[in-house]
């Protein structure tokens, strides 16, 4: 499973093709591609042109449209609730971000919650764009149920990830994202992939024991909220993803908890559809609704050199601050090329010949 | 050490008598109590009158002023930051509510950093007052310097909680009060007195080694972010954490990160102050700014429902919905009365004699 590399702008043609095949105007089909590129950039493989087929295959079955009219149907001057009209979230998500930067302009902050989406790519895409107007910038989405809740066997939550985007001056902004659970999906599907056990803590199987096999999702386990078991806080992660569901379901109209559609399109739609879609929560903060820009960014970093100044543990392994190793991975990447694996490739020409388009480079 | 058991009424007439001997008039008096007995009645008995004489030692050492004057000093309609004047937290951050509600009333939402402020008490208390608008209240809290992030032996962030209070129709509202640590410091305490081991994954010791005693903090070691280590997602804590820190202190002007004011009187104040006091963070959100609270509260009930009927792993160990234990123990101690230990009913005393005032009943 050798890797191929290849470069961005590469990549970046061969996914403007597919989004352009099923009908994306040039202002989304370029947007999509940015959204989506972002993740295989900052070296978030699982979220990437991994994920492109997946979203072709929701176009196929009538779940993506790709011509949405995203309407406001509901807005205060802080606040609005966007209609997503089964569009990308790649897409959907961005247009709800510039209506929070807009709104954020006006009163100091904007908040959009997203009824009728679908997977957005990954969080820290939407919410770093408000990093460009000097302000925070906030992306949660809700996901398809794959995480039991403290003390459950059920699947009742997706990893509903959390980014908080934040300014700094002289070094880079800092750009937490990250999925209220022990560990990404993405993270357990590299197990999967390197047949490796995974740790204690990331998931349990079907009756609610705790396990290593990594493959146990398929045969009705679950993954874990972030602190893994009680002891370990792991109310603490299930409280953290149920609030990502309330603000980008419970608030939009969207689908929520075991109701959250599948990202597969050939899992089966769940019978009950208590909302539209998939949900998302987006916001903007200008940094100067607060204090001025220039001071806030002198104690940003100072608070920034400090963790990064912090003792290690071990040598040479130094503190890390939210954002660093997705930026270096971007760094690298735009550089040397992305490394995609044998199988990404070959599912990618796949798709490009069932749309009768060129295979990758 | 047997507990005592006290009304609510009593231990309210107790905690005023000694808000008032500091100088709080009559409304701060009766704020500053009913928010810190907010905690002993959650059963939260870390946060609350065992933290009354720590309060007045902070008084007697010129760092709580009992008549402070909070201003705004930076607003916009839906933000504001203000200088607590180096009151009571308990008072200051109420304030903030106070301002954030306004603000949503106004524009939808309503934010407020908070700068030169003291201990909160529990965010809880902060954020639930936002429920009884139908709004979705936020709080978070900075707080002196006991945790390490990930791959650190130094202690950078405090427990740094944050609260989502949001409210529901037929259901009690759902209220995640967590810190963004693997267990609070008060756990810990617990387990001091009892002489028990801590579970792996709380504290390391000064060298950054797990550890499983209790004691550590008090020879250099510290408390570890949500998720213990980085293979169970320690940085998300640490992440999380530090958004707290974003939140409260860069957009206020509050010290931050090592630089948080210790709670104990008699730990020396750290020598650099790159700002004022400790720092909050409060929000507002009408949920009408968003959908109509009876549509809201409706979905809202259902998931709750939903939760609450998810299949156990041992019978008889239900699924809670955060808020619920405290619920649950709000409800038994306003009827059956609040536990206390000896040694707290011996330290409540001997601050009563120190200022003159009648003992406990």
């Amino acid at each position: 499973m050798s890797d191929h590399l290849i470069s961005y702008d590469q990549l970046t043609d061969f996914t403007r093709s597919v989004f352009r095949h099923i009908g994306c105007n040039a202002d989304d089909t370029a947007l999509a591609t940015r959204a989506l590129l972002a993740a295989d950039l900052r070296g978030i493989d699982s979220h990437g042109v991994a994920r492109l087929s997946g979203y072709i295959r929701l176009w196929e079955v009538g779940r993506v449209n790709a011509t949405p009219d995203i309407r406001v149907i509901h807005q205060t001057p802080s606040t609005a609730v966007i209609d997503g009209d089964r569009g990308l979230g790649l897409i959907v998500a961005s247009r709800a971000m510039d209506i929070a930067r807009e709104n954020a302009k006006q009163v100091g902050t904007g908040w959009v919650s997203v009824q009728n989406s679908n997977h957005f790519g990954i969080a820290a895409f939407h919410a770093m764009q408000a990093l460009e107007d000097d302000m925070i910038g906030w992306a949660m989405t809700n996901a398809s149920p794959l995480v039991a809740p403290t003390f459950s066997k059920d699947r009742l939550l997706g990893t509903n990830p959390i980014c908080v985007a934040a300014p700094a001056g002289e070094e880079p902004p800092f750009v937490a994202d990250l999925a209220t659970t022990t560990a990404a999906n993405g993270k357990l599907e590299i197990l999967q992939r390197k047949n490796s056990a995974a740790p204690t803590g990331w998931v349990q199987d079907a009756e609610g024991n705790s396990t290593t096999d990594p493959n146990i999702l398929k045969s009705g386990g679950a993954l874990l909220p972030l602190g893994g078991d009680r002891d370990h806080g792991s109310h603490k992660g299930y409280a953290l993803g149920a609030i990502v569901d309330l603000f980008s379901a419970l608030l939009s109209g969207a689908n929520y908890a075991p109701w959250v559609p599948p990202f597969p399109a050939y899992v089966p739609m769940p019978v009950q559809q208590p909302g539209k879609g998939i949900g998302h929560f987006i916001g903007a903060m200008r940094v100067d609704a607060f204090r001025s820009v220039e001071e806030y960014k002198l104690h940003m970093d100072q608070w920034i050199r400090g963790f990064r100044a912090a003792q290690p543990i071990r040598p040479g392994q130094h503190v890390l601050v939210p954002g660093d190793p997705e930026r270096e991975a971007e760094q690298a990447r735009r550089q040397k090329g992305i490394p995609l694996s044998t199988g990404i490739v070959e599912e990618l020409n796949a798709l490009a010949s069932r749309l009768g388009l060129p295979d990758l480079p």
